[in-house]
């Protein structure tokens, strides 16, 4: 499969090699082009079945838009994306960076995941001691059969994918971010992951939700 | 040791009834008191060397206002509130209830914890496979120490638990929230919790933020 990845950070360049070393076509796209493999964001973006956003959530629409609607429309995007303000809150809070990406280009299925953990661990879950979680939100199932496929590539498998369900779900993967840096900070390291542990065998479990009346 | 909780909804009364399994003595506060244990909210402030925030985050502020800064002052607060708003987003979005009560009430400890779970894990871990992590945040250590030795009351090894630091932290567990409505969502059910997973012994780790340049 052709991959443009958009971002040349830890991130793209993470994920890029492990589908790389997978047998996949990767090529990286930057504002900045020049290395082995590096064109310019728009060639990256038209080269890929499946183009990846990598850049920073704050630069990311901007960034898409450049590369225009056009170029994207029939592929999947895969969305990595999480933006921090200054202060590392959430720059896009109450919402998120997943939702307004397929808001802004409704002909790309735009599929949210791995922005719950530090870029290693994306391209290799077995830096972590157990088994963990990886979640998939996105509107289009084909889109998402694609994204499994490429997540089963980096190492994790299917029954490590967690699919949350539509791309509004991508809500919670970008939220955990402020999580995710309180953990880090906590153990000193940004190598973990989270891992989603189910009810025990026989347990009664509730689908209502919990009040706290 | 005397806890006033403050909220007889699920959580309240799955928090309370452990601890007084554990055998401390627990009243419930209420806006209409009249079951057993049943006192009125200020009561149960007044009765508890420990108060524990178990009302809608949405409510958590006026009721807390209500009981008065001095009836709390040189208490332990442990804060389980989470808000939404009427479309499931987050009542403090970028901020959080733990630091606004912290803000409020300057003579009282706050600790932010248990609230990333239903109530029914709360008060056992046991009802999720494996085990699984339970986090703090809070500015005063002492107050730290005291709300471990209830959370290992109500079933949590302290090796589940993990203390993120100050209470600036709790901005993750509540935003935390989002995720968890999506987990809940693709299993169908509360009864799950998350387990953070270390990295595996002797992988070199990195303490730097990943960039997505």
């Amino acid at each position: 499969m052709r991959i443009g990845i958009l971002g040349t950070g830890n991130v793209g360049r993470a994920v890029g090699e492990g589908w790389r070393d997978a047998g996949h076509e990767v090529v990286w796209g930057s504002r900045t082009p020049g290395a082995e493999r590096t064109v310019p964001v728009a060639d990256a973006a038209g080269f890929g079945e499946v183009v990846v956003n990598a850049t920073p959530g704050t630069a990311s629409m901007e960034l898409l838009r450049g590369v225009g609607g056009a170029a994207l429309a029939g592929k999947v995007l895969v969305d990595i994306g999480i933006g921090f303000t200054d202060d590392m809150g959430l720059s896009h809070p109450g919402v998120s960076l997943g939702e307004e990406i397929q808001q802004a280009f409704p002909e790309t299925a735009v599929v949210k995941t791995l922005c719950t953990m530090t870029a290693a661990v994306m391209r290799d879950p077995g830096l972590v001691a157990e088994r963990s979680t990886v979640f998939l939100s996105g509107d289009d199932d084909a889109a998402k059969r694609t994204t499994r496929a490429l997540l089963s590539d980096l190492g994790w498998p299917e029954s490590s994918q967690l699919d949350l369900g539509g791309i509004a779900t991508a809500r919670g993967q970008e939220h955990f971010a402020l999580l995710f840096l309180g953990v880090a900070g906590a153990l000193g390291t940004h190598t973990f992951n989270i891992r989603v542990v189910p009810p025990t065998a026989g347990t009664a479990t509730t689908a209502s939700t919990a009040t706290h009346e």
